[in-house]
């Protein structure tokens, strides 16, 4: 008898393991199960097809479940896995188009589930009130916007997601506010840097309130207004960007190890420690290079290649997954901004003696057109020199910036080493000091 | 008496050691001889005068003589260093305006000779031929194309400059030929890149002819043809593009030890050996931490660190030059070109068994608006799985990924660890899989 590799959840984790996998044994007999309606989407597109940037949401679909047959990866999706039994090795599946129940074994099982939005305010069951993780939620914000006309809309969480929803709601003509619990939107970087993306989003006449903790979703029915610190914020439309949560609720109760950070716990190999039971993707944790601990940090990236990974062992092959420098990039209207290892805020809370150096510079050479002003913040520690991390913000150049410090760090490079790097060079891409190199100048000194 | 210190030199080296020495050392008195006419000019900008892209020749210039001078660097443009008295510590100069001529002490000495163009075939004095290094270059170029308008050019040398060049003639209007001595153009890319910089010359009709080993500059004063192969190629002006050597005349006879590369013998503090001499820039040879062996690639972003580090240890503290890792990037008409470490061929010359992974992917996300083709080679080392170098070619997002490359370089990483990078995504600005890790795995296959 073949083989049988089953995946919970069709999306990056999971059909990055099952392709693999099959790849690697061409008689794996491979099924995936998908909650949701569409499998192997992309969850960092949504907010475009929102915005209208991508006129059809087909294109946010990798490959259909017809193509991931042909490569022998049975998808089904709506099928929801409600329950895992590792003693015997068979799952439990609700097909939720005709509510039918099944059970499926497993020799091999691959817990890619994924997270959740979070909305932990009353009233966000009210019409009009959104998160925005799946292909279905796209579809029906887009849809909602189109019927209804909303003139307000409140973004509730300034993370990258309330970010790019915010992006999103202005293209469709929504006056629109964030509502931040923070004393700063995006902490995900310093708040000099969050600064920057604050003017750029006033200068698209988006609002941006912090320290305002959200109460309630109030309305009738329809969302009227975001009640928070007291004031209530009119509003037609609400999207709840607050962050997610580690699906594991099934695997927790199948006694899959679930770590300290509220996700499963799997090893280099992305084994989960149960026999035959492995994890990827957004419901795990992850070795965070930097302070060698765990990290939840739930990006496509990471679920691509921990599901690969994930997908060569049950495949016979011996391959690790290394570990994350929290490398992280959003397009903000015209600003893109990032960040890679830790902030100076983190770091500083992390116990390590740190100090940044920043540089505003232009991103390419003085006298080239078209070149836009880039701002550079490198954290390093004090006495060893050590790199810790970087933040850029800019009108161009900034992605693939943060990339050559996402390398350094990979390499425990110091800031020494990152001031010597030999950049490439030519008018129309750098000046002839990167940004980069100024910066880690500017480190060194502040060290 | 205040301590010396006399520059040979006043472009990227020689006043970035000049400008260290002094903020270093307030007392310092510095001068400067330049034997052009123009101090503190971009070389990699002049193309982009002579196409007009750049308005006004004063933008090449960062720091002009008076800038300088409130900075404590007395810079004397026209001046010409014709001997070095090490014994003496005292140089002589002359004035190339008056033709005086004077001899100068010094403590310390910083030679920044730099490099001179090639230009090793008869004809080459020929009125409508010319070399592009400094701005008295690029101003007779320019000069010359709007009183002469020349309808035919050839460039000599399919090198960067030659390169740059071409599209500098096109952008005037000037029907334009590359002819290259060897099989391909760009020998600093393998053959399957500068395939793709062929394509593209073409597409914007530069005509690109290999394989054709000038012989002579033809004409009766002025250019008439250029002949190759012993065929004529009809031209009215003619760059030559072929290379650059170092002048390292006047210090060689003063007994600066010259390197088996031609150019000036540094350790990593810049020191040449003899006493209170330094040298920094396009006259030295360098480390390459691939081969961990002397390398000579003048180039600007070098030039400026290597200056900067001769003027901090003039100044009193102890810093080093790393070494390079051979990066550079061009921008062809609408393609970025660009290299870092060891092509495929140079490692295979080097006798290093290695291997190549090729990718063509998008720049952005599939579904993103504006994406690119780019194409990544990532080279490797065979059995040590040892990271060699990367080329790319794309329309949008080469030189920072490039630096990508570069950095992990500089890491000493493997193409596994590089698969293994935790690179920033955003649809806008790279697909989930980045073709920098599509590449490295390409490579792993390929080892």
């Amino acid at each position: 008898m073949a083989r049988r590799l089953v995946v919970v959840g069709g999306v990056a984790a999971g059909l990055s393991a099952a392709g693999r996998a099959r790849r690697l044994q061409r008689d794996l007999e491979v099924t995936v199960f998908e909650r949701t309606g569409f499998c192997s989407y992309t969850a960092c597109g949504l907010p475009y097809y929102i915005s209208h940037v991508i006129g059809d949401h087909a294109d946010l679909v990798m490959r259909t479940p017809q193509e991931l047959a042909r490569e022998g990866v049975d998808v089904r999706v709506r099928h929801e896995v409600s329950e895992i039994d590792t003693a015997n090795r068979r799952i439990r599946v609700s097909d939720l188009e005709s509510g039918s129940e099944s059970t499926v074994g497993y020799d091999e099982l691959v817990i890619a589930t994924g997270a959740s939005p979070i909305a932990p305010v009353p009233g966000t069951g009210r019409d009009g009130s959104f998160t925005v993780r799946t292909i279905e939620d796209a579809l029906a914000i887009d849809a909602w916007i189109a019927s209804r006309r909303p003139r307000r809309g409140v973004i509730v969480g300034g993370g990258y997601i309330g970010l790019e929803m915010a992006e999103a709601l202005g293209a469709r003509g929504i006056a629109t506010t964030i509502l931040e619990r923070e004393a700063d939107i995006l902490p995900l970087v310093d708040p000099d840097v969050a600064a920057e993306v604050v003017a750029e989003l006033r200068r698209h006449g988006v609002e941006v309130v912090t320290g305002a903790a959200v109460e309630e979703v109030e309305g009738d029915g329809r969302v009227t207004a975001v009640r928070a610190g007291g004031q209530a914020w009119a509003a037609e439309i609400v999207i709840m960007g607050i962050g997610v949560r580690p699906d594991v609720a099934v695997p927790r109760a199948a006694g899959i190890p679930i770590g300290p950070l509220g996700a499963i716990s799997v090893d280099p190999r992305m084994r989960t420690g149960v026999d035959g039971v492995w994890a990827a993707g957004d419901c795990v944790q992850t070795r965070h290079l930097l302070h060698d601990g765990p990290a939840y940090i739930p990006l496509g990236t990471t679920a691509n290649k921990q599901g690969r990974i994930a997908g060569a062992n049950i495949g016979g092959l011996h391959e690790e997954f290394g570990g994350v420098v929290g490398t992280s990039v959003l397009k903000v209207c015209d600003l893109e901004v990032g960040r890679t290892g830790l902030t100076l805020r983190q770091a500083q809370a992390a116990g390590l003696d740190a100090a940044a150096g920043t540089v505003e510079h232009k991103s390419r050479a003085a006298y080239y057109p078209g070149g836009r002003p880039i701002t550079v913040k490198i954290v390093a520690e004090r006495g060893t020199g050590r790199l810790l991390g970087a933040q850029l913000a800019g009108g161009e150049g900034v992605a693939k910036r943060l990339d050559v410090i996402a390398a350094a760090l990979h390499g425990a490079a110091t800031v020494d080493d990152v001031a010597g790097f030999d950049l490439s060079y030519a008018p129309p891409f750098a000046p002839v000091w990167d940004p980069l190199l100024l910066a880690a100048r500017q480190a060194e000194k502040a060290l």
